[in-house]
Parts: C-alpha cells; sequence; structure tokens
C-alpha cells in the first residue's frame, strides 16, 4: 500500500483534534493553547500545551511532521573514536527521510490522578523503508492495582484485535524501555511499546501487512483519550494531604531522571537540534529530591515501589 | 614523585571537613548529616548532607575513594555497534585503578545566593597512569556581575601562582564543559574546570612537575570555603519576592538538566554502578519547568540570561 504523507498527517492533526477535546472536557477548567513552529530544514509542527487547570497541572498535545536530509545516525554505523574526520562524508547525497507523530505527557495537579504518556509516530526513508511505532504508559503516583488493570485490559483489548502476540511483546518491551536502571525501578506501570513494526515486513516470517498494522497503530492512537479520562474520572476528587504532595515531587523527580538520561526521543530531540520547548514539555511543573528517600514501613508509597517492578502480569 | 594513597585520601578528608565547618558557620543553622559507605568492589565513601538551612537548603560535601577493576571504557576504544559481542573480551585481566575526590554542591535557599559547584580528583590507573582534576563553578540564579568578578579574580590568582596559562585556559574549558547545548546557555558563570592534568607529563613539552601540579590542585580545594563563604555573605540577606523564587525554579532545571544530560561525573557514576543517592545530591529540593518561559525586556531575569555567554572576560 502507498502511504499518502498528507492523508497520514491530516489522520493525526484529526487525532490531536479530537484528544484536546475531550482533555478539556474532562479537565473542566483550562484550554489548549496553540503554537504552529517550522522547521528550518523542513517541515514543522502543531504544539498545543494546557496548562494550570482544574486536574491538569500541565501537559502537551504535540503534533509534528518534519522532513529532509536524514541525519547521519539513522543511516550509518557510528563513528568509533570522536576524533575521526567526519568532513570526508559531507559530500555524500544523504537520504531524505519524513517524520510524522502524536506525542502527549499530562502531569495532573493531584497525586491521585497519573501521569499518562503516548506517542505514535510514522517514519520513511530513501529506499523504501517505512515504519511504525509507538505506545502508552501510565506513571500513577501511587499505584492503584484497579487502574492498573483497567489500563493494560484496555490496551490488550486493542492488541488482540491485531495480532495474538502484540501484547505481551509489546508490554514487555515498555517493561524493558521505562525502567529506569539506576534507581532499578520502572518508570509506572507501563503499557505497551513499539518500534520498527513493518520494518522487516515480509522477511522474517511474519508477513504482516502495513495496512493491517496501521490500523492497530491508529487505534493505539484512539485508545488513549477514553482511557485517560476514565482514570481521570475515577480519581480527580479523592483527597489528599501534604505528604501525598510531597511524593508526587519526588515521583515527578524520577520522571525527569528518566525522561533527560533515557528516553530515545528525548536524546534524538536535543541531539538532532530539535525544537527544546516541544521536546521538554514532557518535564513537569515542579519536581522534587530528596536526599536518601526512604518510605515508612507499610505506607502506600512503599506499596507503590513494590509494584515498580518489570513483569507484572496485570491482566 | 611517589603518591601514597593514604596521603592524599587523608588530606581529602581533611579539607571535607574544614569545608564543611566553614558551610555550617555560615549558615548559622543546619549541620551536616555523615552517611559511610562501602562499595563492593573495593573502597567507599563518606557523604556529608546539610538540609534546611537558614542559608543552604540542601547541600553535599562528598568524599570518596575507590578503587578495584577498571570500567571497560577507562582502557578500551569504544565498540562501535552495540551488537558486537563482548563476551570475548571477559577472560582478560582488567587494569586495576584508584580515584579519590571531593565533590560539592550547594543549593541555597535564597535565589540571591548562587548555587555553586566543586570537584578535585585524583586517579591512577596500572601501568604508571596517573592525573589530576578538578574544577570549581558559580551558577547564580540572577548574575551580579562584582560577584562573578570577585569568584573569577580568585580563581585566577589560585591558578596564576602555578602556571601563567592555567586561568585562561581552565576558564575556557569551564566555559565549554558546564554549556546547555540545548539552550545555548552556560550553566552559570562558568569558573575553572581541568581534567587529566600531568597524564602527558613531560611528552608535550609542558615538562611540569607532578608535585607542583598537586599544589595547584590542593589550593583549588581550599579556595573554596574562603570564596563562597564570600558570596553567603554579601547576598544572604538581600530581599526577594515571589517572582524571583519562581525564576530560582527555572534556574534550577536548567541545572537539572545540565547534570542528567550532559554532567560527565553524573554519567561515568550512573553508568557504572555508582552510589546514586550520592551522585544525584546535586539535585536540587525543587526545580521547575515552565513551558516556553519568556523573561520580560529589561529585567534582571533578561540581563541574567544575557550573561550566561561564553567566554566573558570576568578579571
Amino acid at each position: 500500500m502507498e502511504i499518502n504523507r498528507a492523508e497520514i498527517s491530516n489522520w493525526l492533526k484529526g487525532l490531536q483534534d479530537s484528544i484536546c477535546s475531550a482533555l478539556e472536557k474532562a479537565d473542566g477548567k483550562s484550554k489548549f493553547e496553540e503554537e504552529n513552529w517550522i522547521r528550518e530544514e523542513g517541515g514543522g509542527g502543531r504544539t498545543r500545551i494546557i496548562r494550570e487547570g482544574n486536574v491538569i497541572e500541565k501537559g502537551g498535545v504535540l503534533f509534528s511532521a518534519v522532513e529532509g536530509d536524514a541525519p547521519d545516525f539513522l543511516f550509518k554505523e557510528k563513528e568509533h573514536s570522536s576524533s575521526t574526520q567526519s568532513s570526508a562524508t559531507k559530500s555524500e547525497v544523504k537520504p531524505k527521510f519524513f517524520a510524522t507523530g502524536v506525542s502527549i505527557v499530562i502531569h495532573p495537579k493531584t497525586p491521585m490522578v497519573p501521569i499518562i504518556h503516548m506517542n505514535i509516530r510514522y517514519f520513511e526513508m530513501d529506499g523504501g523503508i517505512r515504519w511504525l511505532g509507538g505506545g502508552i504508559d501510565l506513571t500513577p503516583h501511587y499505584v492503584f492495582e484497579e487502574d492498573a488493570k483497567f489500563f493494560h485490559k484496555a490496551l490488550k483489548k486493542v492488541c488482540d484485535k491485531h495480532h495474538a502476540d502484540y501484547y505481551s511483546k509489546f508490554k514487555k518491551w515498555a517493561d524493558d524501555y521505562f525502567y529506569i536502571v539506576h534507581r532499578k525501578e520502572t518508570r509506572g506501570v507501563g503499557g505497551i511499546f513499539f518500534d520498527r513494526l513493518n520494518e522487516g515486513e515480509g522477511s522474517d516470517g511474519e508477513r504482516m501487512n502495513f495496512d493491517k498494522n496501521l490500523n492497530f497503530w491508529k487505534e493505539v492512537g484512539e485508545t488513549f483519550a477514553p482511557v485517560y479520562t476514565e482514570l481521570i474520572e475515577r480519581n480527580k476528587n479523592k483527597t489528599f494531604n501534604e505528604n501525598n504532595k510531597q511524593w508526587q515531587l519526588l515521583r515527578r523527580g524520577r520522571y525527569v531522571e528518566f525522561n533527560l538520561v533515557y528516553d530515545k526521543g528525548t536524546k534524538f530531540g536535543l541531539e538532532t537540534n530539535g525544537r527544546v520547548e516541544s521536546i521538554l514539555m514532557s518535564l513537569p511543573k515542579l519536581a522534587g529530591w530528596e536526599y536518601d528517600f526512604k518510605t515508612e514501613k507499610n505506607s502506600e508509597e512503599e506499596k507503590t515501589l513494590g509494584l515498580l517492578k518489570k513483569g507484572i502480569d496485570w491482566v
């Protein structure tokens, strides 16, 4: 199937619209502000930010579609010494790439509503290369098991519709990806994560067709709004105290650590001279670090830490 | 000259003691808490943390002396493909290393007192390899030019005593090192930074002797307390408002970005399974991020941003 770039970009813009509407409705107070930006080397984006809402303290729903010469690392082995002359490659013709996607991070005001992240992206490059990537993952400040189950069941439902292996494969991928190595903690309760879907189409025995995967990918995007607004409804009126707020700041600190130390999208963006304000919209309004913080025995905080592990079966 | 490991470690411990005393005196309220830790693979450290003082909100003065098998990246070219089998190297005998140092980061409560960082380190490895590294740099939330001048003049004085080129060389090194590439900003007003001093001893025409550099290195360490306590005295009673506090949070956010994205010591520590709480003591109690924050025209904040540039001559 031929992918029409305008078609896929427009579909993503429509998704951005519908997600923003659903979030504004769930928040009940704040509206998204929009900023359109142009990338010098080709393409641009539509950044939408929501702030100081009833429920959402800071969040972004970002659309972008960029194109141009592919950055070296996309099609070359990395130089293995920083002193190697790279000028020799400058005259070569670089392949062209095109990438479009929607990225979301929402930081709620109350520690009782989880942080959420979603990203779906489509990529193509000269030479017939194209793939799909994406994922949704949930980072509760306090892990409520019924919410984690609800979340994972919703994702499994989307996956199962398209391939019997997708949920187990992509759930494990999220566990491995959203892992804060130095803390020996997962970022949250995970979700699904996939990358370069369809890249080896036909060559690895899977023989999935692109159309089918594109539908899966679209449905992942469409799952975001109903799932997250349900989690908002369930938790937005729960009471909390000063200790819960302090804990939220520390959990946000971990979120910052993951995003700045490990997240590939962030690294990619910062290294390729991406739009910094869009890339770092994922960081919370406030985050905290306390030296050698210890949770109290049998506390909710301790229980949450016990659930920030890989390999938990939530369905 | 033969370096005696115990001698250099003990000197560093003494430095830690005297710096902690000076900071406690300048703070006038809080005392350092001490934690001794042991590194499984060899050596350990003495972490001292101060919190919730009159002036210091969160700070650490850390001593460590570690030894053992040198991590691969210290003596090998990096593998240029992640898929390369590294198991082939496992049976090789690794060289032994020894590293000791003192590291300091102080985050003051008031936005009028600058954040400061100092580190001095001594490293040796089998095969006669040894070097000295270190630096001090200042990160004011608001750049007061008279303070930046005072700070740089003090560093220049120490440098000039030992080598006519040191200040200009190490000042530039700090400008280049403490640079937040994606923000196109320096972290603060810089200071001095040097690494692998004496590594090429005798081979590059400099022919400095180790003794002489060791004295320089010690004096850098001894410069910290008088310089920073003076900056505290100058600024601790200055008044500030809610906007100044907000700006402090954003500047601390930048500090977090630098430390997690660029700082080599942090990366080294996290990648080599270092003691996370000691490594990340450098992060502030609270930090903030605001989407696309713009300073007001002709404001103090705008003036500060204008001074976060490389190459400013402060002396």
